[in-house]
């Protein structure tokens, strides 16, 4: 683990928000997959900056140049790696900032771990820039599972005051699914999106951020994926969702909400489909019994915390003079990362269920 | 992944609930260190069934035999391994849910995913039983922690309606962690253990559970410890949690609670210390900061869904016939296995720390 | 890694030669596969000490328990787990080597490596008991393969002078494998055999010990398996052959016979077979090409170094006193391991082997 | 596995010998190890085609370009990346191959595992090229053990009939090791270098290829690295040693010589040295003990199949018509590739070693 992880699909992911470039390496699909670049290149539009009013100004185009792995559209079955090229940059903002941590940053933690050897420039290996790799590999994992009917969406559930509508924990229509894709602000409740938009801005002009929740469902997905213990699909899941950055709570199902149900409330009761399946009538359960994956859909949610970058001053120290120190940060920075977070949360889901479903087909394969 | 885990400190847990016996395999702790027998069994009886009037009245002694790793109460450097003979299995209780699935269980996951040949006795491998092997595991680890100074310690936080007051973020004191560990129901506030004891037997008189959520305190954890990405300290803690049967949720910090607040209010202020050390003056992020441990208490919190198993009729369906099926439980079943789950939470705590300890000491050693 | 390995089919080790017991996990084999514990019993006996005239002549049953795993007779899906009780140990005749240690025996790295905490009796973890455990994990294995018509035997190549003729590279009869797994001491040529049995018993009147090598055979391994680089066929048999003590050595195919050889001579011309299946004319390259399997016949072969405890004076230090000083070995040892072996080889190049078409499962299955 | 590896010390191995690019990801250095970017391409050099007479005359500066991971020459703990673009390209030789796979090349095997989406273009990911990225990673650590006087070098120690005298097992002047990687053919005894230097010419002229072993010797490695069983020295530094194309045999110390020695003659006796230390006067074992090193020089031997890209016209098979075909192969092929793989063994044995060195600091250090 680190910045490398997976079991038959294992992503390496590298670079700093500074360097030269940041890419990734996907190594372990199997040949013969067709990814389009174009479908990818327009999953990566919904995680790029610039893209719309309240998010940084930084602009970059973030078009990934693969390096290995594809020929001709199709996996060739040796790992994938895509490169993208850092422009745009200027680091000259972020030097002060060595001595002067920025408060609910990962300055101080890298500080302690890589002491003044730390690529401090635009938060390093730590910033959220480093998950348009993560998109790259995710937005190919999502082709393949479209292709096995997996659908994979998200949407953002909360910011602050306002919340959406939660997913039907027992599915949603493709189209409504289809459509949060396509929206800037994706809720189910155009309204609602539209509020959140206004609280983003309201905030950005008081120099302050926000926080909030994205939930996702994933519809499709066979029953029997996942292992006991700890390689369970809530256990291979979380791990790769606390991987984008502020992300500090992970819940599946009802999650914190089982707390104040019964038993008799929370069991999700069986019923036999027309079709011979077997259903539950509830789906508090969010699509996972014991680690593994009951054919229900799959649905989880993450909070995020708001940008620690805020334009206000704030209470730091001075790592050199060993004092307080007040700090202004300047710098391009969201006021709310929610939305962008939404292409994040279903690229994580997605590898993880790609690798889920390599280790099931072993087991049913041999 | 699956039943073993971890990079440097590797866990192999095995056993089902009727088999012949449970247990645990520990490998990657350095020679030399010191285990107290008699502590760990203690820590054992904080999780063991039968404990109090609210459990199941399976009783067992869950005494681990010692095959290898320990000698003369010290690690010898090979891996250890501890062996709990199973007794007082009534198997024949369970032979009937195979075909007829507990709505809420593993029972319909494990048969999609293993067919006839799944262990359902007890739950087989997917028992809560199989949290003795891990508490033996995270026992041995809490005791190398504390040798360093590092206290993990845990409290039942709510159960339905009734909530214990939450840890101070900036710490607790040795004598108010060290009394949770001598309590049936392990609460800050005595009386709301109280109401949880006497909530926990009404949903027993109506054949029914509660959910809850425990919460845990790790102090003394030195700053640096994980690594970006997917090996950040939320990353590997929570896939060991997720291990716990019925965890659905994880939360790091303020977790959801972010998703209302304000970066001016969430962020954290740093502030230097009389002793030169920088602290901050609030902790929301829970003592980690971009995935690396902060230096202050990691503070973290899982939701237990309710016990599924409970003595009213459900509704389910038969695999044979091909339809709905209502579904009486017998056996003996804990109405809320929360308190019973606070040893749990707190040995894969210990477990997880352990082994980013071990990989600190590899970066800082070389 | 370490007592640990494994990517779809993990194997955890564990046990000393003098603690408690011995045993091994198995974690990641499907449900549904039947277990001939007789066979397997009949299996473990080829390697099992005090069999013949010329091994060591502690006796064990060296019976595993299966505690886990296994419900009547077919895998359930849940880690295999087995241990074999340590009985008949005389740990005293080891006290004195803790400051003395025994040349070429693992006794003085691991005194550097665990200090005085290392279990040194019986050579600890780092007996050749410890095979028994890997033989059990081997040896289900086995089974497994067979139900899939794939066949591993293994023979004593040469000890000492003695060298018996190769397997054909293109395959053996079936009852010439069967016929192996027969002998005390297996060989192709049976007055072979007996010429190494003399030449052991010879070697044990002088106080002396002998080495050898142990080829082996696997017949019917489809193509496919493997990955490249650090994944292939060779990489991951070689990794388990080396966990056997005393291998110093792993070749596949004309492995060191390369060196001599030019490609005219060394390449395999392809030949299409009657049945439309593609051979090669001969076998150079073991079954592997560019670290995957070629559909022929898979061939390696391990050095053995002569047992390192001889029953001569030979020259040691005092670790406390910080000088030289002789020492002559006491205990039971075998005065050459490569008979025993051989089972052992077989047990590892199983492992792998099912490790690797559980991955090649995975990738045609998804 | 597979292109990935490691386990404290990450490596990802990326590219196809004529995709866009190939490179590498190290992931797990500590920050703050000084890089030299200059003898980083001097060690390059030494692997480089059309560096002399004898090898392909594929022309390619290999000079990576980091992408990541350095900072001012310093490591800032975040995973190095660098790629080398691939130009000088010729793909148009490659493939009529994809019909009529080369004897003992990759092809084949690759065409039953990735049907035809394997990128046969120079031999995909199979090419020897990839060794250029192994060189990159292996290279960095080659400097950071230099940095704790750990020496690596290696020798051609065979060509066909040509033998070179063996690296003394107790340890070579530092002067003798530096002279061997100013050399085109890197011998202990320079004539024995010009005589395989002309060897591989008359080869060349017959349309012939010749294969080797390349010995190599690590000096300065602490006692106490690496773990038991599968974990162990050998265990790990062979899997990476499998990793270079043409690897079929891994020896460590006298290897296969041991099957031919008898105990009294292998072990290697004790000694106290004059500074307190302990040493052997023999070093048979190759400077590993029971998996673990003892502190004397480790030693190694890996054996080269002859090129199986000859000029000669070869049998193959056509997989389309399903009939014997013959091949004659075109394009640019080293007649040996010995030389060229000297320096990736030192860079295999330096990645394994840097591994086994964090993992022993996290046990000395926690």
């Amino acid at each position: 683990m680190a910045s490398m992880t997976g079991v038959l699909l294992r992503v390496s992911i590298f670079g700093q928000s500074h360097s030269g470039g940041i890419g990734v390496v996907l190594d372990g699909l199997p040949a013969g997959l067709h990814v389009d670049e174009e479908r990818l290149q327009a999953f990566l539009d919904r995680r790029a900056p610039g893209r719309n009013a309240q998010s940084t100004q930084r602009k970059e185009a973030d078009r990934p140049r693969f390096l290995s792995g594809l020929v001709n559209g199709y996996t060739c079955g040796a790992p994938i790696s895509a490169v993208i090229e850092n422009a745009d940059t200027r680091s000259k903002d972020y030097e002060a900032l060595r001595d002067c941590p920025r408060p609910s940053h990962a300055d101080y933690a890298a500080f302690v771990k890589y002491g003044r050897y730390h690529d401090i420039r635009g938060g390093g290996h730590f910033s959220g820039r480093l998950t348009a790799p993560l998109c790259i590999a995710g937005g190919i994992c999502l082709q393949l599972l479209e292709q096995r009917n997996i659908r994979i969406a998200a949407h953002v559930r909360r910011i602050a005051a306002d919340e959406d509508r939660p997913f039907d924990p027992l599915g949603e229509q493709e189209e409504t699914l289809a459509a949060l894709g396509g929206l800037e602000l994706p809720t189910l409740d155009p309204s609602v999106g539209e509020r959140m938009r206004q609280a983003i801005l309201q905030a950005r002009s008081q120099g302050d951020s926000l926080g909030g929740v994205v939930e996702a469902i994933c519809q499709g997905v066979p029953a029997g994926l996942g292992q006991p213990m700890f390689g369970g699909v809530e256990n291979r899941l979380a791990q790769l969702l606390f991987a984008i950055p502020a992300v500090k709570a992970v819940e599946f199902g009802e999650g914190l909400g089982f707390a104040s149900l019964r038993g008799s409330q929370a069991n999700d009761p069986f019923a036999m489909a027309q079709d011979g399946s077997v259903r539950t009538k509830t789906n508090r359960c969010g699509g996972i019994l014991g680690g593994i994956s009951s054919g229900m859909p799959i649905l989880c949610r993450c909070a995020f915390k708001p940008t620690p970058s805020i334009a206000q001053e704030q209470q730091s120290v001075s790592l050199e003079k060993g004092c307080d120190q007040p700090l202004v940060i300047h710098g391009r920075h969201d006021p709310c990362i929610v939305p962008r977070a939404v292409p994040c949360v279903e690229a994580a889901l997605a590898i993880g269920l790609t690798d889920l479903l390599l280790e099931r087909a072993a087991e049913k394969g041999l």
